[in-house]
């Protein structure tokens, strides 16, 4: 049996009602999907195996979940480096940059150099509601992303991919595969296509949110914000 | 060498410091704290040992953290229960108050008869900025808590005690005793009078904050967002 997916409409209709019915703010949301973020980056890349994470933001929420985790990931004892090239207007994304500025945590504006001293690259760039084409300056990000031979991980999608039909058949994304994926609520339908380490995260989801969106909550353990998905519990 | 700790003026210049310049919300700082709290619960009483837990919520801040708090136990596996009488008005206590609502958490109205079918009790009544006197409904909650033989965990003070005197001499509280303490950010001085297992929670105290308030952000292991404090390393 296939993995219950969530589509990209249905995905956004998921965050609204959060946002609006179940009264979360997206402060709250945001900070527990970039907190899972950082738990799933320090099972993939324990302190141990190299500090340097390079965090590659995009000018949406999924550029948000990026910041947090990088926040996290510092308390956590690495060594975030971010690279944050459009940023986002929301006054949140301003308060979570202001945050990580505080640390004294780098921001930087070129990725490929930033790239050749690092560990781990966090790709935070498009989630769910990409579509279409990838606009300048990340061409060049996906690019170094496809070339890559460090391990990456996803938030929520490979960034270039489309949320329903995967990777683009040809150019720009299409030899993109990160070495790791973190779904926030529930995997989108892209993660077919997907070959690596796939964990869900973002544990606020309720019973009956589940039900009305027709997907399964993994099963968490202890107090842990993320969940690796095995191919027993992704019932394959 | 004593615990540093932190002042209820001190903790009060703190938290505004961190919602002005440090640019957190309210809503972030809230979330973290309460989730350090829930990881305290999960040490302090693992869901095998009994999954009942009461959580007895005060007006303000120290009642919103027993919210968020109450929210994660939820998802660990726990059947909170909420104590909240006197509702507070800000809109974030409402919309954390909605979320448990929506998990179908049973708020109760009398606290002394669900006390007698729960296995800990949460005290986030009162926080660091508690002084004089405990007004009604919650002086029998405070003589419960004092006769009760059950383990409480209080949240940041044991509610009814002094945050810089500790308990009172005589009268209401002066037999309080939590089982455990969660000290937020920092310890506040009434720990001198605490006796029991003692946690420090709120891991998001940048390294210059804490230099400027005088105190030492503990070591905390891992992702945990909790940390309990032993004889060590309070340097006593």
């Amino acid at each position: 049996m296939a993995l219950k997916t969530l589509g990209a409409k249905a995905a956004a209709a998921l965050d609204q009602e959060l946002m609006s019915s179940s009264a979360f703010s997206l402060d709250q949301l945001m900070e527990l999907a970039g907190l899972s973020v950082s738990q799933a980056i320090f099972r993939l890349q324990p302190p141990q195996k190299g500090r340097r994470i390079l965090v590659a933001c995009g000018p949406g929420n999924n550029g948000g979940d990026g910041l947090v985790a990088a926040r996290h990931l510092f308390y956590y004892g690495y060594q975030p480096t971010i690279f944050y090239p459009k940023r986002g207007k929301n006054e949140l994304y301003q308060r979570l940059a202001k945050q990580l500025e505080d640390l004294n945590i780098p921001f930087v504006d070129d990725f490929q150099t930033a790239a050749e001293s690092t560990d781990h690259i966090v790709d935070a760039i498009f989630g769910f509601s990409f579509s279409g084409e990838v606009r300048e300056p990340f061409p060049a990000v996906i690019r170094a992303l496809e070339q890559t031979k460090l391990p990456v991980t996803s938030v929520d999608a490979p960034s270039s991919w489309d949320i329903e039909s995967g990777p683009p058949k040809a150019g720009l994304g299409s030899a993109f595969m990160p070495t790791a994926l973190v779904s926030l609520t529930a995997p989108k339908p892209l993660v077919k296509h997907f070959h690596g380490r796939h964990f869900v995260g973002g544990r606020f989801v309720s019973p009956a949110i589940a039900e009305k969106y027709k997907f399964e909550v993994p099963k968490y353990e202890g107090v842990d914000q993320v969940v690796e998905i095995s191919a027993g519990n992704q019932r394959l």
